[in-house]
């Protein structure tokens, strides 16, 4: 059994704590609430100011645009899960793969309202944006696929897809944030263990 | 291999065409590329109507307001899933899932955009109508997990936690719908096979 913390949610302020100064951190927590509540191209820079208590032109000290909150809110999203799945300990590839997708699923339920704004609005970022989160997207996809990977060597995996499983893995994981409802009855550290389960069958050899 | 002829897009006609009359049918066509271009709350009935090519007034006649269209795309496109869920045939559990599998990975790839709008707009729906979709989301539920239980019963699968399963399942596939692109290097079939093959390694027995 994994134990990410993730029920205590202690992430939560980690994941915003590096956005200085507190008037950015507001703005940004501020913009994530809006934008899940009713899509990027609904929200106004108006409605972020007032969901965070400023002036619609203090905004505008922080971020160009509305773009730009978006854009700050993908890079601390797939910053913070590449971080996770690039600290993934573990003695042997069963172990480190066990953990990755425990703390990759378990993050998309625990961050699931940032999660949802970070992998649906994709298509909203600027072009230049979209390539520098497309950049951290395959770093994470290369992450995940070299602990499968692992397992293969090792002999303790068989998968005749690679790319596939991969992308299977990675795809389970992320819809997480889609169903996960705090009021559910399973915590964000037993949907990681419970997928950790699922996805550790789907790689096993037929034996 | 299953062959669902989703690669050709057959069935992208037959989800609209019992949508009457053809005045209503291209509104509902309309609506789907307008919510999914920017979401449900950022779409006014005004884009709707210029996408499909009609007056305002004309969206009135038809659907009483912008959230009965969405309810109608919902209610089309949970009942096509659900109807594909059903009609699946194979001689045993095995087979039966992976057709299963395959179908409903498969529609979630060829009807991406149908897909995104259903699944990400649903806390739009009126709390009516969302108890209605509700409903149908559990008889989709209750039909992909018959195709597992079957398989425990017949002792082809081995699952520890059936509703656990049945949820990794749905979602699996469901995704395909957020990644799936049409210039991607799979096709929907070969995304439903892929699918069907892992999901059945997920659930074989450690043998």
């Amino acid at each position: 059994m994994t134990t990410t913390g993730l029920d205590g949610f202690s992430l939560l302020d980690e994941t915003w704590r590096a956005v200085t100064p507190d008037a950015a951190r507001r703005m940004l927590i501020a913009a994530v609430q809006a934008f899940a509540g009713k899509g990027y191209h609904a929200t106004t820079t108006r409605d972020i100011a007032s969901l965070a208590g400023m002036s619609p032109a203090a905004v505008y000290i922080h971020y160009r645009s509305k773009e730009e909150l978006l854009f700050n809110i993908s890079l601390v999203g797939h910053e913070t899960s590449l971080a996770l799945l690039s600290s993934i300990q573990g003695d042997g590839a069963v172990q480190r793969l066990r953990n990755a997708v425990a703390a990759f699923a378990g993050w998309h339920a625990a961050f699931h309202t940032t999660a949802r704004v970070v992998q649906y609005e994709l298509g909203a970022l600027s072009p230049e944006h979209h390539a520098e989160v497309a950049e951290l997207r395959r770093q994470i996809e290369q992450r995940m696929r070299s602990y499968i990977a692992d397992g293969i060597e090792e002999g303790v995996f068989d998968v005749p897809d690679l790319k596939g499983a991969t992308l299977a893995v990675l795809s389970l994981c992320i819809d997480v944030a889609r169903w996960y409802q705090p009021s559910g009855r399973r915590t964000p550290d037993e949907i990681g263990a419970m997928y950790a389960d699922l996805v550790l069958r789907m790689v096993r050899p037929a034996s």
